[in-house]
């Protein structure tokens, strides 16, 4: 019944493989919330093929040491494509930039949050600006008027800024300021600041609703649907901790999301609120530019826009096991995922390996360097 | 003796009459505190001949009838000149650029310290910023990463900027890159900043250390004097507080420091650490120019560099009666204060009455306008 129902009337698109460039895969060092073997399964049954991975793991990912080590935990256990950021630490300017080609970005933490990276003194902001000499772009964790602080060095160093899960008014009205001003800074929003409010924090209750930047105002999630224009990005933050932990005395924030992200923007485009052009613009195309990312050859995903579901207490494949949008009427779905040639997801099961996953920086150049090697000879 | 010894080896120069741009006067609504009349006979103690008065009055001065009474209480009560401030508020955008012409500059209040004033959104920052139209410069309480923060205004919107207290080494660090970009901004320190640190604080006990910004650490402090180069100006921030007050179990914020700033730098000018001529850009040449202020004619002080004398527990015309500086030991004092032609201070006595300043906003335009009188008949 529900085969000939999706056959007579559901309408199924083809789009390219997303890319979610902010997820923090746990691993090394905190495997029980994640690991990248869980990660990115919950991110192909999520329709993403390509993953930017935080560096606030343990150890942080901010020296050759902690790099090579998360480059080996990914290159073991990710089934889908993948870049690993580097983050700034208060002393780690002098070298990060030698480390650079082979980073997805650079993280600045710029605010308090679920890391021991914060930068809390400007002094180290403008040290980190004036030595990353990389043009891969410096993405910040920078709230309220720390999104101002941080686009003030992206004008006196001219570099390229990206401000992450911007979620209050102010934060996206000084964004379009900056952007009409032609200052060189780019943004994401997470689903979670635009399908949730302080409200549904309440209603979760305890540390189910803990994220930062914090679930805030609907005046605050209002201005982010009406900047929708100037926001060059959609990411997850998924950000998984155990249902114990989010239970706990002390909850840590952050929320998963790879897995309800796509069904969410659907939603909306049946809604009429986006287009799916929209949707593909900021999850494939912005981030490709904003990043330097080359295409995935022979990769696309296939998506069912009519069907409907209840987002249920637990995704599939995270290690989270539950959600924040749990009871939430959702519309569209994916049903298959292919990257590079092979079908990884299809009717909700992953079928990529753990080590199917390839590292976007370190893959070869495109095209040999046969003419330099001949001008040598 | 003394007399002689003056005579002899004391050396007496003469310095124009001193602006401080940055008084708390505490009238209207606080006169327990200080009042026109006690503010001013501190400010000619002190060699100052003209004062800007801030808007964190009672009522706040941020609008026409509010600025209506604060004239009133200053053209009855002031000894010297003055100019008036008006105060950036939540919502009075729309209306204060008209009054911009009558008022010394407009101030906005950006963290938490002894005022209602505080503009805790960046949007209010923007619509200021947007609406004040006029070329007065727009001061701000701006401490930390709120320095950058409001510095991207000024370059956002092509606006002056002036930092007032600056106190803090990543403060003065982004003012410096800031100012190196060709930014728009010039900046103040207070004496207490230059002169005092935390551990003085600690020292004081209580609430007598308590003042926004708070007295900051040495490596902060020893900033200040490394970056002395790009601090535009000296300003007193006077914001005077009963002993009373200060004891008290939540003492407010705020130090007194007309009668002791002279001698404090005067001191350091013996010392080698700063020349006269410091003392007259940053406390005549600068603020007249950030300011727009035209010279007072007639008007000078006479200072005797030599004398030495121990900062008592409290000074003779502050009503704060209490003094954070009480027992350093200082080389300098003003011997005789001449404001437009009259000796307003001398040995000790201030002379001028209640009255005898004019508010520097509404004197008659410099050349009586006969050409455009004659155009119009
Ligand atoms: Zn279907
Ligand atoms: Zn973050
Ligand atoms: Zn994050
Ligand atoms: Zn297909
Ligand atoms: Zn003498
Ligand atoms: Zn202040
Ligand atoms: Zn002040
Ligand atoms: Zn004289």
């Amino acid at each position: 019944k529900t085969y000939f129902d999706c056959i007579s009337s559901h309408r199924t698109v083809r789009l390219p493989g997303l890319i979610d460039t902010h997820v923090h895969v746990r691993e090394p060092g905190q495997t029980h919330k994640e690991d990248f073997a869980s990660c990115t399964a919950a991110a192909l049954a999520g329709g993403i093929t390509l993953i930017g991975c935080m560096p606030n793991t343990v150890p942080a990912t901010i020296d050759n040491e902690s790099l090579a080590l998360t480059q080996k935990c990914a290159r073991a256990g990710a089934r889908c494509d993948y870049g690993i950021y580097l983050g700034a630490s208060a002393d780690n300017y002098p070298y990060l930039h030698r480390l650079s080609s082979q980073s997805f970005a650079l993280k600045m933490y710029l605010n308090k949050t679920f890391t021991s990276l914060r930068l809390d003194s400007m002094e180290s902001w403008i040290k980190h600006f004036e030595n990353w000499s990389s043009d891969r772009v410096i993405c910040v964790h920078a709230e309220e008027r720390t999104t101002a602080a941080v686009l003030l060095l992206a004008e006196l160093y001219k570099k390229r800024v990206h401000v992450c899960h911007v979620a209050r008014k102010e934060e996206i009205i000084i964004i379009r300021a900056a952007k009409e001003k032609g200052l060189p800074v780019t943004c994401e929003v997470a689903p979670h600041h635009l399908f949730l409010t302080h409200e549904d924090a309440v209603r979760l209750g305890g540390g189910k609703g803990e994220v930062r930047p914090c679930l805030v105002t609907a005046e605050d999630q209002e201005a982010l649907w009406e900047n929708m224009d100037i926001i060059d990005s959609f990411a997850t933050d998924h950000a998984p901790h155990t249902l114990e932990e989010k239970e706990s005395s002390s909850p840590p924030p952050g929320l998963p999301g790879l897995e309800t992200m796509l069904p969410l923007l659907l939603t909306a485009v049946s809604q009429g609120r986006l287009t799916i052009d929209d949707v593909i613009l900021r999850l494939y195309t912005n981030p490709m530019k904003i990043f330097g990312l080359r295409p995935q050859l022979d990769t696309h995903i296939e998506v069912d826009l009519d069907e409907e579901w209840i987002i249920p207490n637990s995704l599939q494949y995270s290690k989270a096991k539950w959600t924040p949008f749990a009871g939430m009427k959702v519309k569209g779905c994916v049903k298959r995922v292919v990257l590079r040639g092979e079908t990884v997801f299809v009717d909700g099961k992953v079928l990529a390996e753990p080590g199917y996953g390839q590292d976007v920086r370190l893959q070869p150049p495109l095209s040999p360097p046969l003419s330099s090697a001949r001008g040598m000879a």
